[in-house]
């Protein structure tokens, strides 16, 4: 069996994930937590996959508002559809979160929940990043796999949070982190219950049920999961809160902010981009000697073993 | 070891439980579901514990309108805190899930979340039922309990589903069957993050975010579980459509109605209450042969140890 954590380099952040976990699962420790408390939350895009060029659920919304454009003319009259369907990537990436969320709705509205997982899961078949050129689900971080496995070996249950599409994250969140779905928490489009034949399904509305970036994170971990985590971490100043919430917990906690400083095997932040680096967060992260981990310093490698054989 | 569901008697509900759970896990099975798809929801109320006289969640809420009435003037216009502070029992049985709910809502805005726990917890300690004059702690329903280890040892993950205050059910199912708080699904007080001190808390406001009986359950599992069940179990006419639902999946499905008919050890439902007995969906459920457990006849035992000593 390989050792935990052997894709991260030895350093600040490794040890401090050691520590943390050693502290709160040895019996007899004063900072013992006993293991249904043991509850992690991971931030999704730009903390366990790339964010950018756009989103991953971005990227399937605008195939799926390029196919079906033609049929729905008032999409059109939307600035941000207009920019999907011209392909103007830089406008798309100044758009929130949310608003992309809410252009997604659009393009499943009518249809049954399940019909809707079917085209994720074969988007998914053949979608390709733009800047890797490899599946989407094969740029899952090497590191957050390892420290997954670490955490849910010492007793931990691993929360995604999302404030994008819940639908498209389930999907992807259990075929690249194992993820079930129930562990995922975000927005979500409202499902109403119809009948179809005398069948009972769900099919979705136009309207979405969730929260937002920043503030909205701590209630909607509190609705989904019931209680405070005791690990967090996240990637941007959306998830400022989140870890402020987490820290201020009693106990040892432990509180991460990745940094995209890798120009070469990933990203570096910079620049006019809406998904910025981080600017307030890391501010206080390093106020508060929270752990920063430094994707070109502390990973050895940032996605699975292909990367080696065709760079 | 016990054998599995050892408070049934031998007869239909038990053999079809077992049934069920048999081919749903034996590989090789056509009708064999992986793991992280067994999925089991129970209604709470009613399913997993007595909800006569009235909801236990309501007993708590008129403990904390008494008290705290005489600080909040307005409260006595409403005519259901009126009938709260009276003591009218009758009233309030005859008030919907959703609006006993509001009320509740009323008596923990501005607390924070975690305080609102504390509240619960110590209730629970004290308060006892006004039939069975014993803590609600103490009823559980035993043959309950054991269906729910058997189906947790053969995979299943299960979920309690109540339209009611998920914050006092979280905190009473996990002292009652193990279910950890993310595995409580309802509706519940919206939470704001507030900043005491610089600490950041999640303050409860008096608005509810949720689902209502009937329709709405299968919307929430959906949202919560991100899948549809394959085993569901309820007792009233509220749970009608979450049987529908989990019944009309494909492949083998299991599909119980508790029905309530022990004046003996609980209660025999009947008269004019609103919790009455189930009537559409007994009549649906006879139809489709969904399997009907009558307490009376299919459990040795309705409560735990202790019945047998003191009945």
């Amino acid at each position: 069996m390989q050792p935990p954590l052997s894709s991260w380099s030895e350093g600040r952040a490794k040890n401090a994930i050691i520590d943390f976990v050693e502290r709160v699962t040895c019996k007899g420790s004063p900072h013992y937590v006993r293991r249904p408390e043991r509850i992690a939350v991971f931030d999704t895009d730009g903390t366990l996959w790339p964010e950018r060029p756009v989103y991953i659920q971005a990227a399937f919304a605008i195939d799926r508002i390029k196919l079906l454009a033609t049929q729905h003319a008032k999409w059109t009259e939307a600035p941000l559809a207009q920019a999907i369907i011209a392909g103007d990537i830089e406008k798309l990436s100044t758009a929130s979160e949310r608003r992309t969320q809410e252009i997604l709705a659009w393009t499943h509205a009518g249809l049954s929940a399940d019909n809707f997982e079917k085209i994720i899961v074969s988007w998914l078949l053949t979608a390709k990043h733009s800047t890797f050129g490899r599946r989407y689900t094969e740029l899952q971080y090497r590191p957050m796999q390892e420290l997954l496995a670490y955490l849910r070996i010492n007793g931990f249950k691993v929360f995604a949070v999302s404030c994008g599409s819940v639908e498209f994250v389930r999907v992807f969140a259990e075929q690249t982190y194992d993820i079930p779905p129930e562990q995922v928490i975000g927005s979500a489009i409202v499902t109403r219950l119809e009948f179809e034949d005398g069948k009972p399904l769900l099919v979705k509305q136009s309207r979405i049920e969730g929260f937002d970036d920043g503030v909205g994170k701590p209630s909607g971990i509190r609705r989904f999961v019931g209680r405070r985590p005791i690990f967090a971490i996240g990637n941007s100043d959306g998830d400022q809160q989140m870890l402020q919430w987490v820290a201020a917990n009693d106990g040892v906690r432990f509180v991460g902010l990745l940094r995209h400083t890798d120009p070469v095997r990933e990203f570096e932040y910079g620049g006019n981009w809406r998904i910025g680096p981080p600017a307030r967060v890391l501010l206080e992260a390093r106020e508060r000697n929270w752990t920063v981990v430094d994707m070109a310093k502390d990973w050895l490698r940032v996605f699975s073993e292909r990367e080696r054989e065709s760079p």
